[in-house]
């Protein structure tokens, strides 16, 4: 039977229609860039050089630059208006990718060698610097008069990501317990600036470049930042008690290395005997296999899970009001609310 | 004997009067930095922390920052228009120094540890990625109209610094002879876009800032190019022939390096019977004392020395050229013209 022609697209079909779109722009910002940044970036995306085919398996899923086209369609204008945005935003997210891995010392993303490991840390920094410059080149060679605050969100946002990732990385030296130890409210604002504030850039880029106005812009932005709490809050449980056979990560894969993530911190706050015992059990450093599984129980016996999944919930929620607090396109709005549970609620 | 007060300024002069008016401005710029990006960034600049003072010889000369107020005093403009363009500029010039000595794997700068060595790779990487955010902030923020040429200009800038970068690193492993030799036309280019695009955009973001028209700031830019290449020539015979007790570095040191620079690849493009010595001596890989020293030898009586003196006069010339193409205020033209002699023909 033939589904009904008006019946919604799935998030699957949305971000498979947003990653068409935006495709041939963002091969010709890749294709400006010089050929081995270009080859480096073609790696990082999942591209099978800079004028191949995808490598199956190895790409992102798009959501900002879906973001950025909805965030455009939400305000009425055409899609083709957020491209110059959607092409920014995921420039961006691979240069933050590029020089993330190599602060955090990863060597592998998407089953694959991270870009410094195959490349080389010294080409790795210097293909983000490019990507960052080309990011920025884009956007404000933008056409209209939209650019400036354009240009202005992005380089906001920017600001945030640096900040949220220098976070990040103190957190690592920070106590588990005691006054120095680090509050669920400060990972939560870490979240924000890392993982949030480039998900808001999208959207609001999208509605700058649509020409919407400052409130439906800021909308969109809110609601982008709180989609990247609930996805980080998320995403920390399935750092915990994700499928290794989907995450294709270790099973309590953020315990074993000892990652401060928002059920731990979570947990180590809630102050019962559970939060004492997991408290004395993580200071005492790496954990082996059967500590690892106590500590994950203990997590969970503080309300750990139960409070990340409820930050998640309750920031999905947030971002769902953003939208509905401004005049929206129907269909776009539609297309949002699909995507957004989507983002997070994914299993690896 | 009390001076005339109508004698011209020297370019020390001009330099700290330039330094002056821009410090509270970038001392402010790096207070909104994260407390360790700003710490990286306070060291990197030579400053004894976020709020302290000059480190003594640690300082870089401001010559970015110099460009950019006479910039906009050239085109009749007061120096505080190009507040937010030479704060920028300085930015992107600490950034830079950050990643390139990470690539590069330099390890002293200025008679101190390179930050990278100081404060670790990652946080360096960071603390890079922090100043290229706060200096496009920094631009994208300016008040006024001028803030979208302003932006176009430093983006583009971005992009040729990276590229000039990335062509510096391939030049290394290039073989010194044959068809795939470096020749002494794609150095330039290198060059130009390694060091002249950044000097070329202090310069020309004055202007605009300034309100100066196209004509004026492209003129303005394009001098900026020109002193750059003309610079590296410069510093490129110091680099062989510079004397240790002045620039910090051993005698010969680019040739006990083995990096290709302008001397060497004019030398070896000469193609007389001391081009094919040295190009026979350098193929044999790193140089012991008496080797280098021979190889000096070389690379004068193969012209090559002659050659990179002639390159910087000539490009220093084209940059005089470029500012007396376009009418300018009288005081700053003259300023410009006592500040490009100075930085190309310094000892060390």
């Amino acid at each position: 039977m033939t589904p009904p022609v008006t019946s919604p697209a799935t998030a699957p079909q949305i971000l498979a229609r947003c990653r068409g779109l935006i495709r041939p722009a963002l091969c010709r910002a890749v294709r400006q860039l010089h050929p081995w940044h270009g080859e480096i970036t073609a790696f990082s995306l999942g591209w099978d050089g800079v004028d191949g085919g995808d490598v199956p398996g190895a790409q992102g899923k798009g959501v900002r630059q879906a973001l950025a086209v909805l965030g455009a369609e939400a305000v009425g204008a055409k899609a083709g208006s957020a491209v110059a945005g959607a092409v920014a935003v995921e420039l961006i997210h691979t240069f933050s990718l590029l020089h993330d891995d190599i602060m955090d010392g990863d060597e592998t993303r998407r089953r694959r060698a991270t870009a410094w490991k195959a490349y080389g840390t010294g080409p790795a920094v210097l293909a983000g610097d490019a990507l960052f410059a080309q990011a920025v080149q884009t956007l404000a060679d933008a056409p209209g008069g939209t650019c400036v605050p354009a240009v202005r969100l992005l380089a906001a946002t920017l600001t945030d990501l640096v900040r949220g990732q220098a976070d990040d990385l103190l957190f690592e030296s920070r106590p588990w317990t005691g006054p120095d130890a680090v509050r669920p409210h400060e990972y939560r604002l870490m979240a924000e600036h890392k993982t949030g504030a480039l998900l808001g850039c999208a959207a609001g880029l999208g509605a700058l470049l649509g020409g919407a106005g400052r409130t439906e812009a800021d909308a969109l932005t809110a609601a982008g930042r709180h989609l990247g709490v609930a996805f980080q809050a998320a995403d920390d449980v399935l750092g915990i008690w994700g499928d290794p056979a989907v995450t294709g990560k270790p099973v309590h894969s953020d315990l074993r290395r000892g990652k401060k993530t928002y059920p731990v911190l979570a947990a180590l706050a809630s102050g019962g005997p559970s939060a004492t015992e997991l408290g004395a059990l993580l200071r005492g450093g790496l954990l082996d296999d059967a500590a690892v599984g106590r500590a994950a129980g203990l997590v969970d016996a503080a309300g750990g899970r139960a409070a990340a999944t409820a930050e998640a919930r309750r920031h999905l929620e947030s971002a769902r009001a953003c939208l509905e607090s401004v005049p929206l396109a129907p269909q776009a709005l539609e297309d949002m609310l699909t995507l957004l549970p989507y983002v997070v609620e994914r299993t690896g």
